[in-house]
């Protein structure tokens, strides 16, 4: 397969190879449901503490659009970029889409059955995820595409339906959509309420996202990228299909999301939301824009209620962003301090 | 360039160079002013005939927009997809890209004296379009990326603009965006009045149609879908660009189109519009989706007041399309009877 030796050498999949070999830094000491949001009437973010983190993004939003003022936006230039993992929604003890290709090689086994003798499948199906990757990204390729490539993307849309309906998280227990941030959804809704346009631009595989974007975060489909495999138009009896094949498109993290999004959106963010190193060039990115613009960086503090990592975690890693944002006195979420709740459950 | 070796190899610029290279079998023979649209007091198509075409244009919206109806579509499914040359605009006596490529060579040669005795650039300095392309399809690709590879988005969006405003057709005299299409502008302002979103998927590049379809057909950046080349992301004195790269990212035409909208939009179009066999595919892909869905293909029938060409035609060649639209009862606009006005003006 010379297209996995070509991944391989380009170290194009080493994101995702680090999701599935991470151990983090942070411990997840129980997630203790998180305190109920305060009622606060007509506050679009009751989840928020009113600290100086809320205060940021509500001026911000007031500065862009207040009509008449200096700084005033035009709605169809309030465009809002997301990170996903670790942004949107929990990313430990490894990212959700790894856990997803582990459990579809367990689903997809009674297809295979060679898989019970062959790495790195056999031992994905013997529960030990360690051997398993011991090929390195290599036997990671191998575990994305063994069970993706070939699929329609209707087919791989089902696979992904019917995993976030059911799937729970390993140590939670709790469905993955139940992970998402409460006081993210609020500001997503917030900044709709406001006129802006919401966008995923995350490191994750796009069709692993788009089929519950939607109804999780009220994004549609045409407002989410990501990382892509390349497709193929068949007519298959006739009808056309698009097909997944094994080779990677576009890995859109790092200096890749500033190119996803001029590529996808084509215009410059006016805000822009991440939570690792991985966001730091959209953040970047939309920073260097002409007039007002907003970056904030979501630091995952709270060891109590979710984990806590930065500058030492191989998932979700926050060093350089770190830095650069205290540098720059961009707004730096504090979890533990600034959410009165996490989960949105 | 090895780069240009690639591509050449793979023939992916094919598609531009029979656009550099092509005579038509159709000839312009005086582009007479059409006449005005009829003010026809509410109907929203008053320059579309009403003919068989228009009938089934109205009598779709009607039926997935009519509530509590079984062929009911909610406003998050009405996508629409616009193929831009030919369809939207006109592309004799080649594409409009390609007369900006050539224009581009002359406007950058006082920054490039060594163009004068280097081919093609010589040749097209000289006028003689005909020599410029002897070499075929490197050296189409040794124009493309000699005048764009190197500048940065920004650099190249002016460019666009600049040329936009200020060239003139060949032919017509006019400015290219008065030769877009009255009965699609229309048509594009309907489907949106009815909650439809508004799509272009061109084989045409991205950032070539970004910076004017927002003023000329209500068509934002990220609803516009198109042919890539790569771009880099660089710190430039600790200012972020994007770098135009040598190197074609993606071709959005024939089996690339449903691949574009599958990528970009993802979700399947309910409504599909195109004039040319680069576009058949994309409207198999819509018709073969579940419940209503509507093609329609734009056929360039009035050599009076526009071109006469279709299946021997080197630009916009509609062949197999106009066959299988036959065959399988898809709408085909005569421009010349369906449609009462042509040019915008």
């Amino acid at each position: 397969m010379a297209s996995l030796e070509q991944i391989s050498r380009r170290g194009l999949l080493r994101l995702v190879a680090l999701a599935l070999v991470a151990t983090t830094s942070g411990a997840l000491s129980g997630c203790a449901s998180a305190p109920a949001a305060a009622g606060a009437g007509s506050d679009p973010l009751p989840s928020w503490n009113d600290t100086a983190a809320k205060q940021s993004i509500v001026a911000f939003v007031a500065r862009v659009t207040r009509e008449g003022s200096a700084d005033f936006v035009p709605v169809a230039e309030r465009i809002a970029v997301f990170d996903n993992d670790g942004t949107l929604w929990a990313e430990q003890p490894m990212y959700f889409q790894a856990l997803f290709i582990l459990d579809q090689v367990k689903a997809r086994a009674p297809q295979h059955p060679e898989w019970q003798d062959q790495e790195p499948f056999a031992s994905v199906l013997k529960g030990d995820v360690r051997a398993a990757l011991a090929g390195g990204e290599t036997a990671l390729a191998t575990l994305l595409f063994g069970t993706q490539a070939g699929l329609t993307t209707e087919q791989f849309e089902r696979a992904v339906r019917d995993w976030i309906a059911t799937a729970r998280h390993p140590t939670t227990g709790k469905p993955y959509t139940a992970m998402t941030y409460q006081p993210m959804l609020e500001l997503l809704a917030y900044l709709r309420a406001n006129g802006f346009k919401t966008f995923i631009v995350s490191g994750g595989g796009l069709e692993f996202m788009r089929p519950w974007t939607e109804q999780v975060y009220g994004i549609p489909p045409e407002q989410v990228v990501g990382s892509t495999g390349k497709l193929k138009f068949e007519l298959r009896d006739g009808t056309p299909v698009l097909v997944k094949l094994p080779e990677i498109g576009f890995i859109n993290d790092k200096e890749g999301k500033p190119v996803g999004i001029e590529t996808h959106i084509g215009r410059r963010p006016l805000m822009a939301f991440g939570n690792s190193d991985g966001d730091l060039q959209m953040l970047q990115w939309t920073m260097a824009g002409s007039g007002p613009r907003f970056a904030l960086y979501a630091h995952h503090t709270d060891s109590a209620r979710e984990w806590a990592y930065d500058r030492e975690s191989h998932v979700g890693r926050l060093d350089q962003g770190l830095t650069e944002a205290n540098a720059k006195g961009w707004t730096v979420v504090s979890m533990k301090d600034d959410w009165k709740k996490i989960f949105a459950d």
